[in-house]
């Protein structure tokens, strides 16, 4: 069980540190698979009770299945506004929860790597993330979630469609699978918008940190599938790979190319920016995003060497808004979370700055 | 005796160094006695054969004078470009002597704070600099050294006019003392042209850091007096004094009022310029000298308590690009002298923390 929010917002997502493949570039990959619940109204169209009725159901099987065993449960209309945000944030909602809250509710493992959202668009979205680049780890571990489940509720499902959502773009599979990616070096050499445009044409979806709607900040970008019906799950995660393959490679290059063309100007970005962010007093999050992102390439090419990678994931999460007021226990407006950003952020460095000292 | 101008170099100016009364403010008072050798044309239509006897002149004086036994003579003519620009970052000379050569050269005592041009403007430029506060002082140089050299050279002096001048504006007392000031507090607070118009009002010249004609940079400012004529010297001295006094008192009261409404924003700056001083990897003078500024008022302010002050008036010296390159004993362009620059910057902060460290 997850003592408190305090407690998560604390400490790194679990799913953003350790080892992995080409961590240097994808920083996580995620899987979700939507369901539903056999002979029920999709979310959007059920009243209240029906919501609670699925709720019960849907609890009383993820208490029965292996890998949510001693999960958190965390109801919506439970939770104050900045709770709902930070959960945001943390990558555990969607902003339909934000939004939404009767009978909508949250079970996740205590790692935060596999989770359900209840009642969101469709009665379970079943999410699983790992670190680095593994969106086919994600996958087994969400399909094996959804099977332990499916052996608990029945899912609607068509013979000839497949798994029935309440928006058609997520009907078959019900799998979106992405991968959250950091490409400063093709932002700076300018050929970001050629391999996106890429991507899109090969019916993917890219996006900012933020998820739907946001704008991109740091140079991250998550790329995810559109496509559900027709290709099995391994298929639509395969393809994700070999695509994110290239990406990674084109990535490689044109690092290379401005350590090759321009390093001193390179070196100059990435040690500035850990200039401003171990000495600021003000800092907002879009600042602190850049900053990190240039820190972060820094550290990838070895420029900064010692800069941990994981404390530098972990602060991506963890200088957002409703991080920083769960911390503090205070509703702060936006000059104080600057200067509580600032300080954090300048903690967080000269502790792993300490820790490198020591070793 | 100077050994070399690339020992000149590495070290600090040492009328920039040491305690003085409102160093904070006043980083140093510079004392100029125009003088003319009677019977004798002004330099401007002197021929190259009487600007050398009127130099073998003065530098036989100079030899018998106590002040400056033993100091050092440099020849325009033997001097390289660079060596001559050296000088001219340094104070030591003025860009008449960067551009003419024959005939002209510079004696310099060996802490710099005593020395003569010899045929810029007018055949002598006795000139003196004291750390801070310090004009009469200055004044008080200078005059024993003019009095000593009239008791070898007998100068052109009128008895209505007082010492003739080749440029009337001299044209009385010759003098003309400055102080070279730091005011950031008034940048920040926009009360700067409100000052500087009532320091013009009252007949003084501001100028930038770099003298005649050059911008404002830094926030450092050179305001001298441009009345020679009439007021005893001590008159003139006292009146800068009084009114330079004025100013660090508006100096005094911008700082505290931003230390009092914005403290937050001006420890930000402060910090950001020690983080971007302390690691970029490209500096160019122009913020190096902008930065250098923001850490001198965080100094000042107890912002940055530990920041040695002499140490940033060093660097303020010693960042210009002929300084650089006569230390690097090489020609550099310019994205090579801003790598220098930005290391060499680096390095004495880092000899300054390793310092205080140590204490």
């Amino acid at each position: 069980m997850i003592a408190s929010l305090k407690d998560l917002a604390q400490r790194p997502a679990p799913w953003l540190v350790g080892e992995a493949p080409d961590r240097d570039i994808v920083l996580s990959s995620r899987v979700r698979l939507a369901r539903n619940v056999e002979g029920r109204h999709f979310a959007h169209t059920a009243g209240e009770s029906t919501l609670d009725e699925l709720r019960e159901r849907v609890l009383a099987a993820t208490g029965r299945v292996g890998g949510l065993v001693g999960a958190t449960v965390l109801n919506m209309e439970d939770l104050a506004e900045l709770d709902r945000r930070f959960l945001l944030e943390r990558h555990l909602i969607s902003v339909d929860l934000v939004r939404n809250l009767p009978g909508r509710c949250l079970v996740v493992s205590d790692d935060e790597a596999e989770g359900i959202m209840v009642n969101e668009e469709d009665h379970l979205r079943i999410q699983t993330l790992r670190t680095g680049l593994d969106p086919l780890g994600a996958l087994k571990g969400a399909l094996r979630l959804a099977e332990e489940l499916e052996a608990e509720v029945p899912f609607a499902f068509d013979e000839r469609l497949g798994y029935l959502t309440a928006c058609p773009t997520n009907v078959g599979t019900g799998l979106r699978a992405s991968v959250l990616l950091h490409l400063p070096g093709l932002a700076q050499t300018g050929d970001i918008e050629r391999v996106l445009n890429s991507l899109r044409r090969l019916n993917y979806t890219v996006r900012g940190f933020y998820g739907e709607g946001s704008g991109v900040i740091g140079s991250l970008y998550q790329v995810s599938n559109s496509v559900t019906l027709g290709p099995s799950e391994d298929d639509i995660v395969q393809e994700l790979l070999r695509h994110t393959r290239q990406v990674i490679a084109a990535e490689r290059k044109a690092r290379r190319y401005l350590m090759e063309s321009e390093e001193v100007g390179l070196s100059d970005r990435v040690w500035r920016a850990h200039g401003v962010l171990s000495h600021a007093r003000l800092l907002s999050t879009k600042e602190a995003f850049e900053r990190l992102s240039d820190v972060r390439l820094g550290s990838g090419l070895g420029i900064l060497p010692g800069v941990d990678e994981s404390m530098l994931n972990m602060l991506l999460i963890s200088v957002q808004s409703a991080h920083l007021q769960i911390v503090a226990e205070a509703s702060l407006d936006a000059p104080a979370r600057d200067e509580v950003r600032a300080r954090y952020v300048r903690d967080q460095l000269a502790i792993a700055h300490t820790r490198k000292d020591e070793r």
